[in-house]
């Protein structure tokens, strides 16, 4: 799995005049975004977690780059000024140490052209199209293998010229080892050397293959007259390319989950097959596992168990698992802790239901009479998060503070909550979370994970296993011993998590909340202009699920109301709290406030039609 | 969910002369293919699943395509000479019960265009492009809702000519039956009307929605002069489409699944994003389970049931699920047996294990004598019927038979079986059959299904529930009060699973079997060749996964070999028996004997490399 793209970015762009006078030339604009940054948005849509640049002049732009971009991190080459591309890319051999895709900062090109070196499993591989005449290109003579021989501006030098070197180019750690070798003897001589004079230097000793693909489209704008050619001929080719590419119909999912997904993240499940006991597919689960840790908890004290199925598989699994021969407390204030009892039941685990209101706060002192009552007996709490029933946010950290004092493992259902609003496991004392593929991270349903204290997770070794497929010790014993699932995983489903967690990371958690937030905000100011009633009061919300009180006007149907606006390819949900009329709109998922005013405004069409 | 496709064809294309004297106009070739036989594979590849043909000119040669694709249908206009399209379209009313597309057929077209209707949730759609100048188009004048107005050749009686009708719609059952309406009516004046002109009239009661795409890419051929742009413009510019939608990249998946796919399933996962609760959704389970019954039991006495999870998950369903009170004698050969075992045990549930050869077939003698000394003590006999372990084949018929003397039910994991090698549930007395959605099926992992006697799974309607989330009869009562999963389905690989149906029935299974048997008589020649030992004996081998003795070489290591061959973007999988030094290669998938004949190659190229 190659996770890590390198940009070399350091020269200084002379022939673009004073276009690069103040800028590096990775900066000159097309279409109003800067040829560097439209490259980049496409390796992370790719898939890439990480982006080294290559800096040099003016390299406070990528800086401020790195800012925006948490995937990126510069590498300067303080000798820009006499070096080349090769000297810049020597700087980063603290920095690389595996397979990484390389370009260069003045591309323009087809994005395709990436996932088609991402999904070949041959380790190097050199793009190249057939020949453009766009000036000032390197031509590349490879042999009946396609094995690179030479690459040179000068035909007279090659024995073919009809492939031209892109500039993108999929390097293995080994091939980059070599190439720094061959650089360290020739900087003796001077430090102008070009990367391409190191992969030709390699090839006599290891074959690289020269993958050519005959009507790419890309350019490269070394010149003013590249860039001309780049806006008037190349640019539309490519928007041309993305018109003819249908786009998939957007959907607004205010169901709460599976929720709104990016194109990037559905594109993403289209992959070469794979067999996930292959290494590759074991790294991929390990990158996810650690993300998701990372998301909520140091890496190094908690770890993330994956499982194939629903939430409420993995929720089965912590409370089949984790309860031993102690007992249980459920806080209860929706049908997801319910649904907490029902699970223990079936398996005829010890417990106890402590209900709550739907709409109302959690009474923690009444919740620590319960506890001190029983002083000893309870082992384990286990609470819901966010119910989606309602929409009310229960306070885990205050209830892990009191767990904590009593010496009891919480276990927190955070299904519609994780990847969304910001949780600390460490202090807020939790000790197993549990979480989907599905809800805010955004991506496609099938997996469902388990966070969990290394420490209490490795207690559960002796425990007597109640089932199989969702046995929680099991599953994580297997992965650490293996790397692998224990049971074969929804392949394409994690290479949309990991498109997922990339565009999670990308936003940023606390961010994507903000967004949530304003959607939500949007929501309420709309319905009370709409006279409709909400059920949580403001300040116990999650602010990312809302129960409303069905309108009492004659004539009013949901299911009507929900094919009205599923015309119009919003996706409405009817309501799950007992006797009472109600129905829920989550803001979830890869939709803004401008989702949500467009849905008012359609929900008030639909009023006016019965009032 | 629109499944179903109509295509008029009566016509007799006499405007292009003796190309139509011998053939209807849909089967002018272009490129060594009929048109309309194009258009037939691509309406499949988008997940079409019955074709209503309305024929008339040369009906047979529509009668033979029938024979050729199950999907097809054909309904025959008598009176072709005397009428228009719409009396065609009109003759299938009693055929036509569902929203379908409508098609001309002589189209040459962009397949995305059928996507881009289907993934629409407008019920009503008129597919348009901008002018093409073609001569002999179909004007379009919509309103500013892009609603239709009319439609006509002559633009004198039209406000507006921006648009221009394809060929392709989508029209609504409701639709349908108005211009039915209409149609009825108007036929007393003559037959010749055309189906744009009860489109037109019906939508002055009704909104139609106009969709243009301004580039699209298409064509009718109606005449020689259209003949020439079909072939010298059209063709090469869907040729180029083709092209630039860059293919993913091909890899033999030698492992006993997830199996090779065909790029029409990857791509059938990229569908916009739907709630899995709305009834569109549960239509595609309904659909799904189905279908998933109807390979292997008649539907009226047999039902599936559908599970997120990996096949282990569904055997767990019906282990923990169906053996309530009594008693289960496990037949074991293999890994997969055992694991029957280790699932029984986690719930101590009451059973035995009959172990047997890995290698040889099972001595139904020596069972029956276990189920004659114990009469009446098991209620329940599992059994694995292509032990992935070896690649023996267990004869679940003769069980089947058995088990049925003695009143026993029978389950029977079809993991590697189901979708190649015929079942039939029914006269081989089986109660409960497990597979998954990513073996012979050609899907991708993340579905498991149990295939149940509806008698016997209601029978499990007091049984205590021993688990949640794969609790067998609550998840079947769930799904047949609602229509929807008791728990969050993974929505894409379903949508991946119906085109691996449709696949699948394309095939056939008998068919299928004999692609997989040709590639495995393949694979044991080549073997032989190589002089490398296979372990089960022919005659009962399962001809889908070969065991294969590790080669005694000096320097021999599987690793490496795995690597040599990974590099060639070959997969093979280590072995699972005991002590034995072997490794397995599964000829499932959409792979066949050119596939094994290249892998056979490449083994014999790492073998001489150590030999």
């Amino acid at each position: 799995m190659v996770n890590t793209a390198v940009i070399v970015a350091a020269g200084l762009g002379s022939r673009l005049k004073e276009r690069t006078t103040h800028q590096p030339k990775g900066f000159v604009e097309i279409d109003g975004l800067a040829i560097v940054e439209r490259s980049i948005q496409q390796l992370i849509a790719s898939g890439i977690t990480h982006i080294v640049i290559g800096t040099g002049y003016l390299s406070a732009f990528y800086e401020e780059l790195a800012g925006k971009y948490p995937q990126i991190n510069c590498v300067h080459n303080k000798d820009y000024q006499d070096s080349g591309s090769m000297y810049t890319l020597y700087q980063m051999r603290d920095t690389l140490d595996s397979d990484f895709l390389l370009l260069e900062s003045d591309l323009l090109y087809d994005p395709s052209g990436l996932k088609y070196l991402l999904h070949d499993s041959t380790q190097d591989i050199i793009l190249a199209s057939g020949t453009t005449h766009s000036n000032d290109e390197v031509y590349i003579e490879y042999d009946h293998n396609h094995f690179l021989v030479n690459m040179s501006k000068q035909l007279s030098v090659l024995k073919s010229a009809d492939a031209e070197l892109v500039g993108i180019c999929k390097i293995s750690i080994d091939t980059y080892k070599r190439m720094c070798q061959w650089s360290a003897e020739v900087f003796a001589q001077h430090w102008k050397w070009d990367y391409e004079q190191a992969l030709v230097a390699v090839s006599k000793n290891k074959p690289l293959l020269v993958q050519k693909i005959e009507h790419y489209v890309w350019c490269e704008i070394d010149t003013e007259e590249h860039l001309v050619r780049a806006k008037q001929d190349i640019y539309p080719k490519l928007q041309h390319i993305t018109e003819q590419s249908f786009p998939v119909r957007r959907n607004i999912l205010l169901n709460p989950g599976p929720a709104t997904t990016t194109d990037t993240v559905k594109l993403a499940q289209v992959i070469p097959d794979i067999c996930p006991r292959e290494t590759e597919f074991g790294e991929l689960m390990k990158w996810t596992a650690d993300q998701l840790t990372s998301f909520v908890a140091p890496i190094d004290q908690f770890t993330t168990v994956l499982f194939g199925g629903s939430g409420t598989a993995a929720v089965e699994a912590v409370l089949s698992s984790v309860v031993g021969e102690g007992k249980l407390l459920i806080i209860s204030n929706g049908a997801y802790g319910e649904r907490m009892a029902e699970i223990v039941g079936a398996y005829g685990i010890d417990h106890e239901v402590f209900a709550s209101s739907p709409i109302m706060p959690l009474a923690f002192d009444e919740i620590e009479q319960v506890l001190q009552h029983n002083s000893n007996v309870f082992t384990h709490v286990a609470v819901v998060h966010h119910e989606t029933t309602s929409g009310i946010l229960n306070d885990i950290h205050k209830l892990g503070q009191l767990c904590a004092r009593y010496n009891i493992d919480l276990i927190a259902d955070a299904m519609s909550s994780y990847g969304a609003i910001p949780i600390d496991m460490l202090h807020s004392h939790i000790s197993f979370l549990i979480s989907s593929s599905n809800k805010n991270l955004q991506g496609m349903a099938g997996i469902s994970f388990v966070i969990a204290n290394r420490a209490k997770l490795q207690a559960l070794q002796n425990h007597t296993p109640r089932n199989y497929y969702l046995n929680l010790y099991r599953q994580y014993e297997y992965f650490e011993k293996t790397g692998q699932m224990r049971f074969t995983p929804p392949v394409q489903t994690f290479y949309a998590l990991k498109q997922a967690i990339i565009e999670t990371q990308q936003e940023g958690i606390a961010e994507r909340y903000q967004r949530y937030t304003h959607s939500w905000e949007t929501l309420i100011a709309g319905l009370d202009q709409l006279e409709l009633q909400y059920l949580v009061p403001l300040e116990h919300h999650s602010k990312i699920i809302t129960t409303i009180q069905e309108p009492t006007i004659d004539g009013y149907d949901f299911d009507q109301m929900h094919d009205y606006l599923y015309r119009y390819g919003i996706t409405i949900y009817p309501g799950k709290i007992g006797k009472l009329s109600s129905f829920r709109i989550a803001n979830i998922g890869e939709i803004d406030h401008q989702d949500i005013t467009y849905f008012l405004e359609k929900l008030g069409d639909y009023l006016n039609t019965i009032r």
